[in-house]
């Protein structure tokens, strides 16, 4: 049961729905709908063929390698279709701003649309992608990358929107970046591209989140390959995480969406979903939500928290539902997941503990949580 | 009486003052607070020697011409002090970004702080400025600007702010521009500077509004001399501005500010003043904000709006005020001054006219409208 994932050596246009059901899972409900960005990268790689698929731990020292990805509300990506040729734009647009050669992409987030974003770049310049990414999950801020948290500096930075539009970023300060380029996807249409906190090889070795494309195709296999009763599920993702950077796999709750409060605000689907019982009675789940799903609470008790991942999936399809998916009536299992130990460093911890986010609690992990 | 102002083939540090205090007039509100750009460019000037100034009409076809100055809410200035080196930093910045030599440099708009930035690069670079500038007054917004009005383009442009950092926009539209820069003023603190709207001396001398460096100095001149009663002084503005390109002027109302509403909103000063008869009763006078005063109304009618310029002074000292400045208790005195023929056209009204500020009203130029 703790047979270990295999390790890709490239991504074909076959492993893209995989790849992006695996990463919606890890995206905790945020990272953004990957539907049109899943069709972009089929056919991305059904032009120019597969990407080739890298370790982290074999980067060379010399290598510069670049995050890519989208930046601001998901629900605006529901309804604003890219063009198709921003990742590319970002990747030329960098390298003319920076007189860099790039040779490597990596997504900021395992996360819906931006776990696909580099490989249409990466295919249409021949250029591999790195096994691995800033989060092992999603999260709403750029400081809260582990690039960002190794020392990575941010900038210089390229946003490109949908027309066209470029803004390059010289800011030394994360936080300070983080503000501008939200506030620019604000003012370009709710969502832009970015490619930033671009790395050496060495850099890059020592901040990414290790495997986690190759994870979230086995991870989307597994999904797809059990449509059913999603309590079912539930050992077999244990058997596949539990030798992973991610560990313990915990069910929180099952029931129905009875209410689900979301707005865009300051860049930023905010909100926040009520599961309960879908007969009988019993204390509802409330899970917040800011972009991502942060918080599951019940009962007054916090039952898994941020940086730990939440997961919310359809209990028929078991497929993981996208927070800005979220609506009235569904049926779901709301599932915790331990984070990457990238993520449970005390300098980590400073950028996405609870607090971090507004909530009056401290981190516990998962494990040392009682069980819902 | 219709003597003509003296054109000024240089701005000495012994000019600054009255500059900065014109320009105050000008700004009808808003452009910012000039009293530390005042310190700076009287330094600038002691330090490098003064800064040549040239006609627009004599620009050649060739020139580059940098229009440079500050976009925010101009509340921040009065609390958050500029280092001092931000205007040489974005010319600087603007040239890096562009390869392009820059020949000579403009305010964007004869307001306050703005008509002195420019100075400051200007004296450190040696370069000589343009005696004019692309608003003949204040106004709040890049598309308002008379440079963009003709077509030249907002970008490339940079904008940096008080610590140094830098950002590049290449942006085709100046709506959008003018959204992402404000955004960003947001994220910078709440005041950046931004050089923008480059354009050859060919397009200078089709659309810029000629003549009011020098005018900004003869009218400061002129509000220095009559420190005194209000009124007294009204006289010798309109022989001032008969034979200029403003024409007419006309008082408005003389009372004393009894409500002033005012917040930063969305990047701008936004808010209303309400003047009422100092002694006695009578209807009031409301002057609505956005950055500067753009309606005044009292009884239902409208006395004068926006192209047109409004302009509060102290009916002490005939010192005019600056929004952010204007407070409960002052007596003042409110003058209505026809705005330059650029913002008389189709074109410029579009952009310019009232109902772009939100207001229920056509523009009725101020000659036209029956007298406070």
């Amino acid at each position: 049961m703790a047979e270990d994932f295999e390790r890709l050596s490239e991504i074909r246009a076959e492993d893209v729905a995989d790849l992006c059901l695996g990463s919606v899972f890890l995206a905790t409900g945020g990272g953004g709908d990957p539907y049109v960005n899943k069709l972009l990268t089929e056919a991305a790689l059904r032009t120019h063929g597969p990407v080739a698929m890298v370790s982290p731990g074999s980067l060379a020292d010399g290598a510069w390698v670049l995050p890519l990805g989208e930046v601001g509300a998901p629900t605006v990506s529901l309804e604003q279709l890219p063009v198709g040729d921003e990742p590319l734009t970002a990747l030329t647009r960098y390298e003319a701003a920076t007189g860099r050669t790039v040779s490597h992409l990596i997504p900021f987030e395992v996360g819906g649309a931006n776990s696909v974003l580099p490989l249409v770049a990466a295919a249409a310049r021949g250029l591999p992608v790195v096994d691995g990414d800033g989060m092992g999950r999603a999260l709403p801020e750029a400081q809260m990358m582990t690039f960002a948290i190794a020392g990575v500096a941010p900038t210089p930075a390229v946003a490109v929107d949908y027309l066209g539009n470029g803004v390059t970023f010289d800011t030394a300060s994360v936080d300070d970046y983080e503000r501008q380029v939200r506030h620019l996807a604000m003012a370009m249409g709710g969502m832009i591209f970015t490619a930033e906190h671009g790395m050496s090889g060495a850099q890059a070795r020592d901040c990414v989140v290790p495997d986690t494309l190759s994870f979230a195709v086995a991870l989307g296999r597994l999904l797809r390959s059990r449509r059913g009763e999603a309590r079912a599920l539930l050992t077999e993702l244990q058997a596949l995480f539990a030798p992973s950077i991610y560990g313990v796999v915990r069910h929180l709750y099952t029931g129905k969406v009875v209410d689900i409060d979301r707005r865009i605000s300051g860049g930023f689907d905010v909100g926040e979903a009520t599961v309960a019982p879908v007969q009988g009675v019993g204390e509802p789940l409330t899970v917040a939500i800011r972009n991502e799903y942060l918080l599951a609470r019940s009962g007054g008790r916090v039952l898994a928290s941020v940086p730990d991942l939440i997961i919310v999936v359809d209990s028929e399809t078991c497929a993981p539902i996208n927070s800005e998916r979220l609506g009235y009536g569904q049926r779901v299992t709301v599932i915790g997941v331990g984070c990457p130990p990238h993520y449970r460093t005390d300098a980590a911890l400073r950028v996405v503990a609870p607090r971090c986010f507004g909530f009056d609690h401290d981190y516990v992990p998962l494990e040392d949580l009682a069980a819902g």
